[in-house]
C-alpha cells in the first residue's frame, strides 16, 4: 500500500502519530543519567500523579504495550487453572493472538453480547461446576471501556458487575485502551468509572490517545501486585529507560492532554455520523457514544472508498465496516469522506 | 537516591539518555498516519537497512527490548523439551527473571567461565542423554557479544562454536545487546560475527547503545521464523506505533551512528582503564574489550564513590565492581572520577 | 456417600471397576524383570496389536488418562498460538480444567451443537483471522466418539469433517474415550472410522470399557509424532512399569474383550431406554446410540432415586440427567431401575 | 534386547514387577461401583493411614508417577518467577526432560554435590538477588531421600536444611521415591525424617518398592494446597478409578509391605557390596546406603556383564556403573552375579 504522504484515514486510532506535546515531553527529559528500570524521578513523577487520581491506596505500573497490560493484570491475579469471563468481542479474545492462554494458562469464558458490553446475566450463565475440579474456576471478569464496539458502560452498569463480580469471590479487570473516549463520553473522571465503581485491575491506555507507546497497570488493592514487578520482568515488559514512558503520562495527564485529545476524537466521531446517517444505502450500525463509527456500506464500494481513506472491514459477512477517529482527525478529513461516500451512493 | 541533577555515572549504558539524533528522528516520522504493526514504509525501510547489513535472506523483526528479543528468539526454534547451553554469567540465565523458561518451557544448561565466554568443551561437557527421552534435549547455544564480563569473542572463536554447534544439531543464537561495540573493538562489520561465522539467531541491541527502546531480531535462515509473527504477538512484543522504533534504527544504521557511540564509549573504557590501572589498592579484573571495566576496590571506599559517581557492585564477596561507559560519557568524566578514587585510595 | 456395598448405580462407566480376563493380565506379565518405560516385551506387543488394528504406519504410545491422551496428542502437533476447535461439550473443553490451554497455550474455539456433534459449518464459523496475526491460528479439529451427549458420528459425517479439516491446513483429533461403544454402534471396525475416514490422531481409551488405567494415543502419520516421546515424559505420562498398561490393552483387543464389553454396555443402555421411554413424565431427551441415557425427570424425584442408583445430573435448570450403562450393568439393575423409577412417577 | 525370560538384573527396582500382596489388593477392591476420582471408601482409607503416619494436620492426595508428584508438589507452592535450589543430580533436575521448567515456569538453581546431598552452604550460594527483579526469587529446596547416589541424608541434616530454608522464607520438599529405603537404612519412621525434621512438602514413592503405580504428595501444612485438586485434574495426574492406587497404597502401609520389602532391597545391597568390594580392578564409588551400589569396572567387561544382569552405566568416562537391588532380587542373584564379575576380573 502507497502511503507515501501518510495521509489520514479512519484505520484506527493507533494508526495516527504522536501528539508534539508528547514528542516534546521526551526531548525534556533526555539529559543526563538516571537509573534504569524506573527508579527515577519521572517515573515516580508520573506514578504520583497516577495515584492522585486513582487513589493513594493504588498501585502503579509501567509497561510497553495495552495486550501486556492486559495479560499481566490478568495473569497476576490467577492461577492457571482460573478463568475469565469476558464478552466475545474482547480484545483479549480476539485480538491477542492467545497470549492470555499462553501466559496464564487461563481458560477464556466468553459471552455474545449485542453491543460489547457484559452484564451480569451473562456472567452468570458461567457460574457453574464451582469447587468441581473438573472445571475451571472462573475468578475474573474483564470488561473494556470503550468497548470494541464503540460503546460505553455506564457507571452504574460497572458498579452492577463489580457487585456481581465481588460477590462471587472474583475480581474485576478494565482494559481501558480507550478509557480516555469513554471518560470524556460520559462526563467522567478517570476513577468514578474505574476504582469507584468496583475495578480492581486498570489497564490505562495512551497510545491509542496520542501517545508513542507505553501502557498502566493500575491495582486498586496493593495486595493483589506483591510480585507484580517479577512477573513484569518476566513478561519482558520492564523498559530499561522508562524514564520515557513516564513523561508522556506525565504530559498526557498533567495538562488533561488525554482530555484535549479524546474530546476531538469523539468530537469528530459525531460529527462523522451526523454526517452519513443520512446517507441512503448506508445503515448505522452501533450506538456512537465514543470515537468509532460502525456501519453497513455496499461491498463493492469498499475498496474504492478504502483507497482514498483507509479503513478496515469489521464483518465481511455483514458488510459491516469501522471508522476510527483519532485525536488528529480533522473537519475536513470528515468532509472529504462523507462528500466522496455520499457520491459514491 | 536524589538523582535532580540527573549526573552521569558508571552504572550502565542504559542508564544514559538517548542521542539527539534518535530524538529527531522520532520527530521527523511523525506526520500523518500510516498502517499500524509494522505493515508501513519505515519499518520497511529500517528492515530493508538490516538486511542490506545480514543479507537479503534474513528475515527481520523489531521488538522492545532485549530480554524479549533473546527469549522470543530461543522460543521460536525450541519445542519445550528442548535445552539451551549458556554461560553462567549470560543476560539470559541471570537477568531475565526466568522469562525464557516460563515462555519456552526449556531449561538453561550453564557453564561455568573464567571470562564470560563459552568454548566448544563447556558445550561438549552437556552434550549427553541424547535421544534419552528422560532428559531435555540440546538444541541451541547461546552466546552475549560482547559478553556480561565486557570481554569480546573473536570471528575464529565464533566460527568454532558456530561449528560444533551445528554439528551437533544445534542452532547458535547471539546476544547481541552490546553488539555495536563488540564490532568496534574487533574492527568487525556486523555480518562478519554473526551470520558469516554461523549465527542462526541474533538479538541486535541499540538501546545500550543510544536509542530509546526497541530491538531486532534477526533470523539467518527463513526457514527458523516462518511463525514468528504470531509468537511476537502472543509474546506482547508486537508495537502497534511501530514507525517510532523503525526511525531509531533508521538513524541508528544509516549515519553508522551505532559506531560513532560504541567507539567513543568503547574509547572511554579505555581511557578509565589507563587512568586507573595503576591506583594501588585497585585490581582490574577483566580484560577491558568493550566499554566496560571490572575492578576490586576496597569496600569501605564504596559508598562514598557511588554517591558521586553512580555503579554496580558485582561480587559483593570479591568487593568487586563495575563501571560501565556509555556514548556520553565525558572525558572530563573519567577524570574526575580517577581523581576521586586516586584520592580516596 | 455410603459406598459400603458398592452398589452398582448408573453414574458413569467409570464407577465400574475392571474386567476380570482385565485383572489375570496383570497377573500374568508379572514375573521378573523388564526393562522400565515401555522398551519391554509386553509394550511392544500391545503396539503391535494396535498397529495390527490402525495400520503399520501408524506409530502408538501409552499414557495412564484420557485427558494426558487428549492433550498431549493436541500439544504434539500445535504451537501456542494455535487454536483448536470442538464442539462446547467437548471433555477438553468442558472437563479438564484447562488442561489443554496450560500445557499447549491453544485456545480452544468452541462450536455450539445439538447433539455434541460438530459440522463442517460450524467448524466455517471459526475459520477467519488466517495469517492474521492479532488472531490465534485455528491448527486442530477435535471431535468425541462417542460424543459426551452419547451420540455417535457416522462414518460419513467423520470423512466430511476430515476433508474439510485437511482442506484447510488443520489435522484431525478424535477423542476416542469411548470409542468401544461407538464401534458397536456403528458396527465399524475401530480403523474405518478413525485412521480410514481421516483421523489424525486418536485417543483410544479403555478405562471407561472394563481397564483398570491407560490409555493409548495413535498418530497415523509418524511424521507427526516425531518427538511425542519427550513429550510424553515432560507431561508426566510415561509409567516406569509400563508392562502394566501393556498387558491390560493386550487382553482388551486380543480377545475382542472391547467388543463384547461395549455391546454389552449398549444393549444395557437400550434396555434402559425401552423400559422408560414410555413412564410418564419422564422424556429422553437425547438419541440413545451408544451406553448413555439422557433424560427429564421432575426434580423433586432426583434425590431419593440417586440413594438408591446413584448417578448425575446433567443440567440442573432442565432437570436433565444422564445414566451410564456399563460392562457389568445387569438386566436386573435395568428392572430394578426402571420398577423404582416407574413407581416414583 | 531379548527379556523373554524376565530375568532379573540389576538395571533399576522399576525393572521389577509388583509384589503379591499388591496384586492381590487390586482384586480385593473390583467389587461393584464406587464413585470415581477418589471419592470413594479405598481412598478414603488410604489417606487416612497416611495422615496416620504423617499428621492429622496434613493434607494427602494420590497421583500416578513420582515425577508427577514431583512436579505438582513444587507447582502448587511457587509462582513462575521462583526458583528450585537442588542438586545437580536431582531426579527433578536430570530426569524429567524439563518438566518442572515447564508446567512451573520456576528456573532450577543446581549445586554440584559429592554425594547427590544438599549442605545449607550450598544453599547459600544461591541466595542473592533477593527482592532483585531481574533474578528469579528462590521459594524452595529440594532434596531427595534416598538420594540418587544411594546415600542417605541423617534426620539432623535434614533438619539442618529445613532450619535454614525456612529462615529465609522458602519451603522445603523431599523427593521419596526411596523413601523406604531410607527409613529402614536409618531406621527411622517416615514422619521423623520428614514432616518432623521440618519437611513441607514430600512426594512418598512406592513403585520403586514393590507397587504397580501410585505416588502420594504429601502437604504438611493444609494452608499450602488450598488448591491441589485444580492442579492435579489439570496436571493430567487424576485417576479416574482411584480405588486401586488406593488399594496398594493400604496394603503397603499396613502390612509394613513397605520395610518388608525395602529392608530385604537394602540388605541385598548390603550383600552385593560385600561379595564384590575386594575384586581387583573393582571400586565401590558410593556409600551403599540404600539398596544401590556404584563401582568403577574396567569398561572392557560391561557389556558382556550386562548380558547376563542387566544394568546402566552411570557414568561413561568414569566407568561407573550403577547396580540397584529390588524387593525380589534373591541371594542366589548376588551370588551368581559376584561370582560372573569375579571371573571377568
Amino acid at each position: 500500500m502507497s502511503l507515501s504522504q501518510n495521509r489520514r484515514g479512519f484505520a484506527s486510532d493507533n494508526n495516527a502519530g504522536v501528539h508534539p506535546d508528547i514528542l516534546t515531553a521526551l526531548t525534556e527529559v533526555n539529559d543526563g543519567h538516571v537509573i534504569a528500570y524506573g527508579d527515577d524521578p519521572y517515573t515516580e513523577k508520573a506514578s504520583a500523579q497516577l495515584r492522585e487520581i486513582f487513589g493513594q491506596e493504588t498501585e502503579v505500573f509501567f509497561v510497553f504495550i495495552g495486550t501486556a497490560a492486559n495479560v499481566l493484570g490478568l495473569s497476576t491475579v490467577t492461577q492457571s487453572y482460573h478463568a475469565v469471563i469476558c464478552p466475545e468481542t474482547a480484545h483479549i479474545n480476539v485480538d491477542e493472538c492467545g497470549a492470555p492462554e499462553k501466559f496464564s494458562g487461563c481458560k477464556l469464558l466468553t459471552c455474545s453480547t449485542p453491543d460489547g458490553k457484559l452484564t451480569v446475566d451473562m456472567i452468570a450463565s458461567h457460574m457453574h461446576g464451582i469447587g468441581f475440579e473438573h472445571h475451571v474456576q472462573p475468578r475474573m471478569v474483564s470488561i473494556t471501556q470503550a468497548t470494541e464496539l464503540g460503546t460505553v458502560y455506564t457507571v452504574d452498569e460497572i458498579r452492577e458487575i463489580a457487585r456481581y463480580t465481588h460477590e462471587h469471590g472474583m475480581l474485576l479487570h478494565m482494559d481501558g485502551a480507550r478509557i480516555s473516549n469513554a471518560a470524556v463520553s460520559l462526563g467522567s473522571d478517570f476513577y468514578e468509572m474505574t476504582g469507584g465503581a468496583g475495578v480492581d485491575v486498570l489497564s490505562f491506555g495512551g497510545t491509542k490517545n496520542g501517545m508513542m507507546y507505553g501502557e498502566a497497570i493500575i491495582f486498586f488493592d496493593k495486595a493483589l501486585c506483591k510480585d507484580f514487578k517479577y512477573r513484569r520482568k518476566q513478561g519482558m515488559q520492564l523498559a530499561s529507560k522508562m524514564r520515557y514512558i513516564a513523561a508522556q503520562f506525565s504530559v498526557f495527564l498533567e495538562n488533561e492532554l488525554w482530555k484535549e485529545n479524546a474530546s476531538h476524537a469523539n468530537r469528530m466521531a459525531k460529527k462523522l455520523y451526523a454526517s452519513v446517517k443520512d446517507i441512503p444505502g448506508l445503515e448505522v450500525t452501533r450506538q456512537v457514544e465514543s470515537n468509532a463509527v460502525f456501519a453497513r456500506i455496499p461491498s463493492h464500494i469498499i475498496t474504492a472508498l478504502q483507497d482514498e481513506f483507509f479503513f478496515y472491514v469489521w464483518d465481511e459477512e455483514l458488510s459491516e465496516v469501522r471508522w476510527m477517529c483519532s485525536f488528529d482527525t480533522t473537519e475536513a478529513d470528515i468532509e472529504s469522506f462523507a462528500s466522496l461516500l455520499r457520491s459514491m451512493l
